[in-house]
């Protein structure tokens, strides 16, 4: 397997675009299109909160029902959730906008938004915007950015990869573009992404292996603690890399599964270090765990603390609050038996030792605890288990951010 | 019952100091003590974190086994958490101290401490401030105030209250001290808190009270998730009122509780509102929900979310927010069946209804939000479980706070 540059246009077949439609705010690309020449098996997560924004019941119920899909049109500016009824036929006017531009049917057009909560699509402007997107579509790597641009809120960057692999013996392409950077806490699957790749795949099989990827993955990661209503994660494939279509678990699944794991940990990785206001990407690692459930669960505790996180961006080497943190997490485990340690491409540092600090540089710690990517591992002594999750700073631009976010 | 001036000394034999001990800190009052004259039935909830702090096991143990407790020596600066053998041992040392002072057993003696985790106590200048508490101990309303102003870490006003009331035919009085502004999502108990009270009341019914108490008072506050290592609650009750000793339900327990029940209500409040950062105190408030423990989920999970406080900062009417958080609570409910209201003492706004945003004035909207103490009421149409949390907004003084608390 090997990165190659692009996003969700580099696999066959697959075209998209980026335009601006003024849905919320103007000059910028805000409505985004991506586009298979020929019909996929589509695989999804879905956001756990009790209040699913439109687009993701139109979603859930295509991924369910639908025999195939073939494109996705996605807003930013305006989540269409918390909408009623109204949201629910906007997902579907814009479903048969663009059906019949591309003559396709509008079971075949999944929907995504992200943005205010609560506020009604411009459905004009946004219709407008679909039949801007269907005269742009295009199969280049430029096409690709522009949608990759057009889906970013408050991000501060976009965020795309494409990886070639061998699969039943042809070269295969995964791509791949997604947003996210506030309210931002998957709990099944996270944010927006969207995945497209030429392999010859059954529905069954794509969603299992999306369904275990997560978990994982863009599970793993907090901005803030808050699951979004609009949370949605979608795999397209079309098969036209050639290869025999994969029905069950062998060395052609395995390949598929080691690509999409590629990509999704790049994104995750990539939406956790741009998290609102962040200026360093935060990694918890925990060693020694007694089960991965436990691991997950104290990993994600450590760079969901609001005071762990307030520590990271002063590089206060505060490690008591990683340990506190470890302790509230719901997991079971004996203080006196955790090791603790900081590390970064600067260096790393033993900290806590089995009940007591250890004697370490302040000023060492410090460095280590200044690069923009910072790791805090926990050995928990009680086992082989491990987990990885990735989180973000709490600095005053998060607050910024998020004070007055409408106006 | 009536409020009154005072705090852990307004009750009959209580006694209190505050002194400069230069725990961490010079100049400044560091270290406290509360003290009765008589033996005191006690009761305590404690963290509910795996990671718990000396103090905590040792004040454990002393309301598990002790017979009684006449003493509670606290001091601010220095956990005491995550410090092995050595910071029991500070404990220990700490009880011997302040007993042969006092002439009371160490096993009477009860032990908090507060400030940064992972450091030892300085026990040389913990013993000097123990040696000027016993010395400087009065039953004035100002040593009350004393003990309450050095217990303080980065709380911004002192916190203490006391309240007359009659039981058994006598009148007895209920005083309390506690701090309390970061690190503050108490899980059974919170921060430290300590309560007198002059009823004679049986050491079962004082922890019963006490323990039912505390669910829907100071486990419903949050300031920022993180639930400390420290979280401490005790109650002293000396008896000295001399109504008939309190050893079942009935209208003596009731006038108890109720008491009780007034005096951490107001404590819980305040150490919300003067939560690391604050500007304002933010309370969510559920109706109509299908029972208690899901009304308390869905009230803590909104004044938990960083999104909802960063709005109420902003003084941004950004609804959806809160829908979210009731959202990811995980309590079930119909998204479609939610009134979502705004309240301060400028008023009241009827902000969405039932699957849809109201038509309300933004204006209107911002002026509420701007209120010192904010109310967002939820009515979820699916029972009559009602309950409160009290939480506080994110402001850019919550990141300064903890970027650099140890410095």
């Amino acid at each position: 397997m090997k990165q190659i540059t692009g996003g969700v246009t580099a696999a066959k077949g697959f075209e998209a675009a980026g335009v601006e439609a003024a849905v919320k705010y103007q000059n910028r690309k805000d409505m985004a299109l991506v586009y298979s020449t020929v019909p996929c098996r589509v695989a999804g997560t879905f956001t756990s909160n009790v209040v699913k924004a439109a687009p993701v019941l139109w979603d859930r119920n295509i991924v369910d029902h639908s025999p195939y899909a073939q494109a996705v049109v996605v807003n930013s500016g305006v989540a269409n959730a918390c909408t009623g009824k109204q949201g629910m036929d906007c997902c579907k006017a814009e479903a048969e906008c663009l059906g019949s531009l591309l003559e396709i049917p509008e079971s075949a057009v999944l929907v995504a938004s992200t943005g205010v909560i609560g506020a009604q699509l411009p459905i004009d402007r946004i219709k407008a915007g679909i039949e801007k997107l269907a005269a742009a579509k295009k199969d280049t790597p430029e096409a690709g950015t522009n949608a990759a641009k057009a889906i970013m809120t408050t991000d501060t960057v976009h965020k795309e990869i494409a990886v070639q692999f061998q699969v039943g013996g042809v070269t295969a392409v995964m791509g791949a573009m997604c947003k996210g950077s506030g309210m931002i806490h998957p709990n099944m699957c996270t944010m927006l992404g969207f995945i497209t790749t030429d392999v010859n795949i059954s529905k069954e099989m794509l969603q299992k292996a999306l369904s275990a990827d997560v978990v994982d993955t863009f599970n793993m990661i907090s901005v803030d603690g808050d699951t979004s209503t609009n949370d949605t994660l979608l795999v397209l494939a079309n098969g036209l890399a050639g290869n025999e279509e994969i029905t069950e678990e062998g060395p052609d699944y395995e390949a598929f599964c080691e690509a999409l794991h590629f990509i999704t940990t790049y994104l995750a990785r990539k939406m956790a270090g741009d998290g609102e206001g962040a200026t360093c990407l935060f990694e918890a690692k925990v060693v020694g765990a007694a089960s991965k459930e436990e691991a997950r669960i104290l990993a994600k505790s450590v760079i969901c603390s609001s005071l762990s996180k307030a520590a990271i961006f002063g590089h206060d080497a505060n490690f008591g609050r990683f340990l506190c943190a470890l302790g509230y997490s719901g997991a079971k485990f004996d203080p006196e038996n955790v090791d603790l340690y900081f590390k970064s491409r600067s260096g790393e540092i033993h900290i806590f030792s089995r009940g007591a600090a250890c004697d370490y540089s302040e000023e060492e710690a410090t460095k280590i605890l200044s690069d923009p990517e910072v790791t805090v591992l926990a050995d928990m002594h009680m086992g082989e288990a491990e987990a990885v999750a990735w989180g973000c700073d709490l600095s005053y631009d998060y607050v910024k951010i998020n004070a007055d976010y409408r106006s």
